[in-house]
């Protein structure tokens, strides 16, 4: 599993005030204590206005990377701060995110094949938000084509079938789960990432049902997600589902954890 | 999801105990609060000696049934103590279990037509404990063709595909996992169960590791388990785990068991 730490979001008021006064203490710390806690990339979303948001992605970029070893996911909807964010990274970023929506996709994919940085790409098209799992997963597919095209190579591609709420449509979280197998075998390379807590929406006890989908879908050939690491039982059911999945010689990032005290309180 | 309550069986020192001085206060109490807890079915495994083990069966049947609504999982490896246990059973009763080792399977399988009972098939035969998810598919195939011949219906077979620990071989738990959806598609209308507690033995933190498998193993789509039904950590897990896959109508038994107080404390 590869864990896409998501606290530095300028979206939470907190986040926003150190990116505006340049509290680089703040923003280090958050990186730092994600990269403790097992991330293996750093988000870095800078929600302020489009004016600023490439000079704010540049700050963030070269913050969190004076800090940790992990690279960044360089995470925006605005095309200008994607790319200055690429350009201020060393080494392989993660760009978060891409859609088949509208004519945004061939030169995003440009972009990431020039850096030869890796991209999260939404099942998302003009139609709208997808609700069945063949839907998601033929989205996938066109995204995987325009990828192929680009030059991006597969194992630089993140597919994210996008949780939607269980509260609002029952359906939507077998939705989910039955697109990840097929799109896994049907374009070998490409992984299988989501943001978990749209799944919870609007619903009680969210942490429950977050980590209880995660390792649905960890069971399903889902490889990444976009999380909390400070959230010791998701990152408890993390390394268990690596455990029961065999992807952890001989349980042995699972016996460490439990002898760190990690997992006690989630037993 | 169908839950079979483990509690009652004698081969814990408590309900051995209360078994042999016919303290039926204690078992009742067992039942109960099984069946409060959501349990399906109340397994009962007297684990007395065989000579005596008839006996015992006929008197935890009557026992479990006296006190409560739901059917009993008549537990043994010994044909006789089955066989007085079904004859003692009121209703639909399961048979736990049968598997296709020697010859006692068609034999089983006439008494379980024979009391239209529904049956545990554990997928173990003559060359041993399957390590492979193809050996454990092919050996449930052994035994659905088994029932078909002896006239027991499809939807009363509930395959085990046997938990063994990943702590002791790591790829058993996905050997496991990639045995369901075959089962299930391949033998339309059975069913897949599991005693969850194998695949934690030898683990530290083990209740972590079964619950999380619990979320996997349905995601893969196993639809019942025997598990002790008092643990609500993992019968929060169950609940979760039908609102996300749209087994729980407008999600309102979570909701409702959220009001209930009941997950909380797991979230």
């Amino acid at each position: 599993m590869i864990i896409v730490g998501e606290r530095i979001n300028g979206n939470t008021k907190r986040v926003r005030d150190a990116i505006i006064a340049r509290d680089a203490g703040f923003i280090v710390e958050q990186a730092r204590l994600q990269a403790e806690a097992g991330a293996d990339y750093i988000d870095a979303n800078a929600g302020t206005d489009p004016a600023r948001e490439p000079e704010d992605m540049v700050w963030l970029v070269e913050t969190v990377q004076s800090a940790v070893e992990q690279p960044v996911c360089v995470d925006s909807a605005n095309p200008a701060a994607l790319q200055a964010g690429l350009e201020a990274h060393r080494g392989q970023a993660l760009v978060n995110s891409m859609s088949a929506e509208g004519e945004r996709l061939e030169p995003l994919l440009d972009l990431v094949k020039k850096h030869e940085a890796r991209v999260v790409g939404l099942t998302l098209d003009d139609s709208g938000l997808p609700k069945t799992a063949d839907r998601r997963v033929a989205i996938a597919k066109k995204l995987a084509a325009a990828a192929d095209e680009a030059g991006v190579a597969r194992e630089n591609l993140f597919i994210d079938p996008l949780t939607r709420a269980v509260g609002v449509e029952s359906d939507q979280g077998a939705a989910f789960l039955d697109a990840v197998a097929p799109i896994r075998e049907s374009l070998p390379g490409v992984h299988v990432i989501c943001g978990l807590s749209n799944i919870s929406f609007q619903m009680p006890a969210r942490r429950l049902l977050n980590r209880t989908f995660l390792a649905m879908a960890m069971a399903r050939g889902m490889d990444a997600a976009i999380v909390d690491p400070l959230d010791g039982g998701l990152m408890a059911v993390v390394c268990a589902g690596r455990a029961l999945l065999g992807q952890d010689d001989m349980c042995m990032g699972y016996i460490q954890a439990y002898r760190e005290g990690d997992l006690e309180q989630w037993a």
